[in-house]
């Protein structure tokens, strides 16, 4: 027999015998005439119809474990169906039960929509509901689409390292490293790379590294951050794509690159994957409609405009928005708004309140640099990106202000020698995937999540 | 102009007037009739030629600053070339230093051929030799490979965790992960995720439930081992490529997904950069040829005859073979150097060496799991894999005898709930570039290698 994945069966053109496939039951329904299964193996959102004589149940001994989430083997032919709704079903010949499902122990019900909260209790098990496996399979194409978008562009794919002694980036609270051994005896500690070790928080500096010698480079990894936080736009590990561009002189390419990056990517996975996506804005979201997640239109305001807009706003913040303030998520949400509910680009942000290596715009007196951040409806901050500060005397006398140069003396190397206009930006890969598919927190749209008192598995 | 990169400029059918190239100098040759620049963007190996008036120097005043290492952009028409090693060149209109090089300071130096070890010392610099431009784009190529691969025949990518709560695996001394403030009240301590947290050795296990949903998965991603060791085939953090099937019940099918990974995604990196490849075979091994890293033959033996070789072999071992004991290096070289210094894969381990969740053979009195590594010349030990115990009651009374009930019983779970059969492998991917390039340290192909008493930036 021939083995078919079940995307496969459910897309053959012509009716086959000897057909063969494996997965595990989605639905039962046993009648008079006729025996009724669902088969799903991840191969896509919907199932392969297998349809058994009843007689089949009674000569075949196992068959009395043909329930639900139980791994089956189907051999038979595959035919036209007769129901418009599908294209091929299976008339089994023999079904053999590869691997029983206690039902009654089994936290996944039949034909339940069972909520997000609900199935988030159990890590090892929630990929096998349809919402889950369809969050997984768009994950996977978005994986891949970011991949091809920066391979097709030219970009050097680098894997910046995620143990870094890099300290001082402000960035956060950071996850420091030890050896277990270490970790136990703490009084006299010797670290096992001699200087003590981070989780990395961004690959931008080891990019910029790179873009030394490539003028197009991209990472697309894990970060972490240990805030102790429950929002749910929050995780200690996440992953984000970062890219470097060299020869580099405006923020109009940054955010060009953005936007190419997201447009590429959400149409890749509307034509790879349309089921599972149509699943989240017609169950998850309904109010999320595909038009609005296409980027088909976007605002741009500096950060000066932002303030002046929340200033006039007919609303109350809790946090007074005042220039030289951070914008909290209730502005963000605001401008967003205030644009029209369309992806809002703000740039040029108070040179105090950005990090050390963002290039400075030499206004005032309300002194920038030339950062910028993408809003989009429903997550707020989407990406992050800036020139860099490319001027050895700049960068230098900043350094020094912070009491930095010493850390980053590589840092400057890279100034001195050869030194480019660039810049470069990171997107928040969850965040990109809540907001095209509509999805409320962001623990539904990673495998495994990892936030404060939680690391399952 | 038209801004163009070095690899299109050499690749161009047809001159063009008003081309703009942006670069690194590589080298500089001003002699009295003509001024010779070679300009290399990380585009490609090959630099592009760019020839001036010598008169232009003085014309144009920052040109004493055009020195190797420094940062051009050259504004020209596009020729082609009269020498017959290049297709085009570039006859400059324009010369402008966006970035001086101070030569006296910069480590690397005009037309030297710098050793591995030499450059290994400047970790923010050495991307820019010719040896680590190469790496590092067959790094990216590889790593495109490795996704299309998998994506092509049907595999849904998993991002498998990097925290993880799981620390009993055996597979080696364990990074553990704290907050910088737990790290230094460690008097009281709590635990950011409430239970000790460590940085994943492998994502097997976590493929594991995935394979319970999708019948194909992959991961691709940071691993990380805290052994004190200075070995050239060890590091702290590495790339491991994993696999793992469901309905696959034979050792069989898991050495041909290896074997097709590593000939797709080797013929796929020597034919997007035959010139980055060629410089490896050329000066860093030459006696690596492109033939043998093709897998066009291997050897398959079990554990047992691998053993049975070993004790025939006419050299002594400084640890003597004998059934029941892991293969040492030493005796990986001799079997492949036995077998013809071709690929060998090795089946069927003693079952008491092996983790948990191998699947026992039942046979005896020398009892084995169905494991397999793959041995290859120079490197040894590429790929690990088995098909794992999926029947609940092996499982069972193995966790129990190790006392891991309580910890695994999401893994057994898995078997209570539609269990099938499955394995997986994983694949070292530095340990891939290592042998296929023929680079004796694996220092030399990643990035940022971080290993004992070293994490430099």
């Amino acid at each position: 027999a021939v083995r078919l994945r079940v995307r496969e069966a459910l897309g053959a053109r012509e009716p086959a015998d000897a057909v063969r496939v494996q997965g595990w039951v989605r639905s039962v329904r046993s009648q008079k005439e006729v025996l009724f299964l669902h088969i799903n193996d991840g191969s896509s959102l919907e199932s392969l119809q297998v349809v058994a004589d009843p007689s089949l149940e009674k000569r075949q001994v196992h068959l009395k474990d043909l329930t639900f989430g139980s791994a089956v083997e189907v051999e038979g032919k595959l035919v036209k169906s007769p129901h418009r709704m599908q294209n091929m079903e299976l008339q089994a010949e023999t079904i053999r039960v590869v691997g029983p499902c206690d039902i009654w122990s089994f936290p996944l019900k039949m034909k339940e929509r069972h909520p997000l909260e609900y199935v988030r209790q159990f890590p090892h098990l929630r990929c096998r509901s349809n919402t889950l496996g369809a969050l997984l399979r768009i994950r996977s194409e978005a994986t891949a689409g970011i991949h091809s978008f920066f391979q097709d562009n030219g970009y050097v794919h680098i894997h910046t390292p995620i143990i870094t002694s890099n300290d001082c980036e402000g960035a956060g609270e950071l996850f420091e490293i030890e050896t277990s051994s270490e970790a136990k005896e703490s009084a006299e500690k010797t670290h096992f790379f001699n200087v003590p070790a981070f989780l990395t928080v961004s690959g931008q500096l080891h990019l910029e590294v790179m873009a030394g010698a490539f003028t197009h480079v991209f990472t697309f990894g894990p970060t972490f951050r240990a805030e102790n936080s429950q929002s749910r736009r929050h995780l200690a590990e996440f992953y984000m794509v970062e890219a470097e561009l060299s020869f580099t002189e405006s923020l109009q390419d940054i955010m060009q690159v953005m936007e190419d990056l997201f447009k590429t990517v959400t149409s890749t996975v509307l034509s790879k994957c349309p089921q599972d996506v149509e699943l989240f804005h017609k169950y998850i979201a309904p109010a999320q409609k595909v038009m609005h997640v296409l980027f088909s239109s976007s605002c741009r305001i500096s950060y000066s405009e932002a303030v002046e807009i929340l200033k006039q706003a007919p609303q109350t913040f809790t946090f007074k928005p005042e220039w030289g303030c951070d914008l909290q998520t209730e502005h963000e949400k605001y401008l967003v708004k205030h644009c029209g509910e369309v992806p809002v680009f703000v740039v040029n942000y108070p040179y105090d309140l950005k990090p050390f290596y963002m290039r400075d715009n030499e206004d005032g007196p309300q002194h920038t640099v030339a950062a910028v951040d993408l809003l989009v409806p429903g997550v707020g901050e989407l990406c992050g990106g800036s020139l860099r500060e490319e001027r050895l005397p700049f960068l230098e006398s900043r350094l020094q202000r912070l009491a930095l140069t010493d850390a980053y003396q590589w840092y400057l190397d890279l100034r001195k020698f050869g030194s480019v206009p660039h810049g470069g930006f990171g997107m928040g890969f969850e965040r990109y995937l809540q907001y095209i598919l509509g999805v409320d927190n962001i623990k539904d749209v990673i495998p495994f999540p990892r936030f404060s008192h939680s690391c399952l598995l």
